[in-house]
C-alpha cells in the first residue's frame, strides 16, 4: 500500500502540536563529547543542576539487591518520604521525577482552554505541559528581582511556582506566597526542587491552604537526578485522585523505589553534600557576582550574548547552561551548577580567561 | 483560611476522572503478605506475568557502575533496540514500560471526542488511556477464539491491538492484521509485549504500513518488568513527532537504561529463559486444560467465581489473576503466569486440591 500524504497526517495529529516547543535539558557529556572531541571523563559538566557528590553510598547497596523481574511496590519509598516531611503517607504523591508528578497534576486539573500562570524566567516544563494539556499558558514576567510581579488572574486553573526558582536561584517569602494564596481560587502548585540548599521550606502551608502541593525532588539534594523520583505533598483530595489517575507503578521503576528509600535513609550525607556545595556557591559567587541564590547553581549575566558564552565554556570541556530556551531570560543569561571544589576551580579560571 | 467546598473541589476536577476507573495491577507481595499473615519468601507469584528468570546476569553489573546523580543519556540503549529489532534508530521510540510509550502516543493523536477501537477482553491501560484523554472507547467484543471480530469502524482515531493478547493468549495472524491495516484510516497499535513466546512477530508490518506502530517491552521475555522500559518501531512521522512530545529522559532512569542495554547485550541468556518457559506452559496446559496460548501464561475458565477461586489459590500464597478487571472476561477467568518448575508445581498441587 502507499503511504499517507502530509495532510493527511497532520490531520491525525493534535493540533496542539505545532505549538510545543519540546523540553530543552542541558547538554549530556555524550554530546559535547562527540562534538568538541573530548574524552567524556574530561568534560566537567555544570550545565543541569546535579549534585557531583551523589547519593549516599547505601544506594548502591540498595540496587544490588534489587529483582529486576519484579514489577515495584511503592509502600516502603511513601512511608520514607513521608517520615522525611513530616507528612501522613496519603498526603504523599509520587511520580518519576517532579515532571511526572506534574504531568499527572495536570491530567486531573487542565481541560482545553483552561489558563495557568506562569511567573517568568522559570523552568519550562509547565509551558509545555499546558500546552500539551491543550490550555492556554499566561506566562508573567517577573520583577526586577525576579520576584512574583503580577496576581494571579481570576480565570486561572493552575498557577506553578519554583522557589528558589530555576533559572535565577531567588525565593519567595511565606508572606508572598501566603498572600497569593489568598487572592486565588486556583489549584496552585509551588515546585521546592532546589529547597534543600535554601534557608528554608514553605510545605507546612499545604496544612492551612487545599488548594496548595508542593513538589520536590530526589534529583538534587539527594543526588538521585538519574535515577527519577520526584513528589509533592497535596491535599488528602487532590492525593486520592492523583493515585487513581497516575500511571502503573507511578511510573518509577523498583530500582527508584529501592534507591529512594536508601537515599532517605541516611540524611547526613545529604546534608553533608548540600553544606559542601553551599559552601562552595558562596565562594564561586565572589568571584562571578551573579545574582543572589538560594539553590545549586548561579544565574549570571553574560556580557557577551549568552550563546557564544557558553560555547566558549563548552569548548574547553566545561558544560554549562545557556538560558535563552528559559521564556523571558533574553539572550545574556547563563546558569552554572555548583560542582566540586576542583570542578569549580575549572569553572573559574575558565570564567577568568573568557571574561578578562 | 477554610477549606473549600466538595462542589468547588469537583469543579476543579476534570469530568473525565469520573469516568476512570483506576489501573488494577496484579497483587504484589507485601499486600498479599499482609492479607494473610505470610512471609513473602513463601509465595508464589503468578500474577502479573513477570519472568521467574530474571534478566541476564550482564545487567546487575551494570547496575553496579551507573552514575544516580546523573541525568541519563539513552542513546545507547536506543542503539540497542535498533539493532535486536533490525529498524534503524530514527524509527525506535522508548518509555517508561510500554504503558509510557502508549501515554505519549495517544498524547499526539486524541482529542476530546476522538474514538478508539479496543477488542475486548484486553489489556486494560488502553481504556484507561483513551479516557483520560477525553476520548471514547468503543469496546468490541471478541470472538469465540477470541479473535478480532469487527471491522474498525470508519470514525476511529486509534485501534490498540494486542498479539498475543492479554489475558487470553491467542495471536492475530499475519493476513489479519494486514486486512485490517488495509480496511481502516486510524492509527493501528499492536502490542506485542509477550511476542518473544509466540511463534513470529508482526514487526515487519511497520515498513509497509505508516500508520501501524508496534508495541513491545523488556518486562517479559527480557525478565526487567520491574525497571519500566518499553518500546515501539514506528513509522519516521510518527516517531519525529513522539520525540517532540515524550517526557524529559523519555521518563527512565539511568538504571533502566543501563539495565536494558545490558540485557539487549545477551539475547542467548533471553532465549534460554523463553525456552523454558514454553517448555513448562506445554506442562501446565496438559493439566490445566486452559486455552491455547503462545505468551507467557494461561487463560483458564473457572467453574467457581473468578473470585472465589483466586482467593483460594491466594490463601495458600499462591498468586494468579483474577481476570474480573478486564472488560469482557466476565466473572469466571483467571489468568496464571508461566513460573519455573517448581512455583508451577505448587500451582499445580493447589489446583489439583481446589478443582478436585
Amino acid at each position: 500500500m502507499e503511504s499517507h500524504s502530509d495532510s493527511w497526517r497532520q490531520a491525525k495529529l493534535r493540533p496542539v502540536l505545532r505549538q510545543l516547543k519540546p523540553y530543552v535539558a542541558g547538554k549530556g557529556f555524550g554530546e559535547i563529547s562527540r562534538k568538541y572531541g573530548l574524552k567524556p571523563e574530561t568534560i566537567v559538566k555544570l550545565g543541569s543542576n546535579e549534585n557531583p557528590y551523589g547519593p549516599s553510598p547505601k544506594v548502591a547497596q540498595a540496587l544490588a539487591s534489587i529483582s529486576p523481574e519484579r514489577y515495584p511496590e511503592p509502600e516502603e519509598l511513601i512511608a520514607g518520604i513521608a517520615a522525611y516531611t513530616g507528612f501522613p503517607e496519603e498526603m504523599i504523591i509520587i511520580g518519576a521525577g517532579m515532571d511526572g508528578v506534574m504531568d499527572t497534576l495536570t491530567r486531573l486539573f487542565l481541560e482545553k482552554g483552561d489558563r495557568t500562570f506562569i511567573p517568568t524566567p522559570t523552568f519550562s516544563y509547565y509551558e509545555i505541559l499546558t500546552i500539551t494539556a491543550g490550555a492556554i499558558p499566561n506566562l508573567a514576567p517577573r520583577g526586577p528581582q525576579f520576584e512574583i510581579a503580577s496576581r494571579v488572574p481570576p480565570d486561572t486553573k493552575m498557577a506553578f511556582l519554583c522557589s528558589p526558582n530555576n533559572p535565577t536561584g531567588n525565593v519567595a517569602s511565606e508572606e508572598e506566597i501566603a498572600a497569593l494564596l489568598e487572592s486565588t481560587n486556583s489549584i496552585v502548585f509551588l515546585d521546592e526542587a532546589y529547597v534543600e540548599f535554601a534557608d528554608k521550606s514553605l510545605i507546612r502551608l499545604v496544612e492551612r491552604y487545599d488548594n496548595l502541593i508542593v513538589g520536590r525532588t530526589l534529583s538534587k539534594a539527594f543526588g538521585l537526578a538519574g535515577m527519577r523520583l520526584g513528589y509533592a505533598v497535596a491535599p488528602r483530595w487532590i492525593a486520592d485522585q492523583y493515585r487513581r489517575a497516575a500511571p502503573p507503578f507511578y511510573g518509577i521503576s523498583c530500582a527508584t523505589v529501592a534507591a529512594g528509600v536508601a537515599a532517605l535513609s541516611d540524611l547526613p550525607f545529604m546534608r553533608l553534600s548540600v553544606k559542601k556545595i553551599i559552601s562552595e556557591r558562596q565562594r564561586l559567587q565572589m568571584v562571578v557576582k551573579a545574582y543572589p541564590s538560594q539553590a545549586n547553581f548561579l544565574y549570571l549575566e553574560t556580557q557577551q550574548e549568552s550563546r557564544e558564552f557558553v560555547e566558549r565554556f563548552m569548548a574547553r570541556g566545561i558544560i554549562i547552561r545557556d538560558c535563552r530556551s528559559f521564556w523571558g531570560a533574553g539572550e545574556h543569561h547563563a546558569r552554572v551548577t555548583v560542582g566540586t571544589p576542583s570542578e569549580n576551580d575549572r569553572f573559574l579560571s575558565a570564567f577568568q580567561e573568557i571574561c578578562k
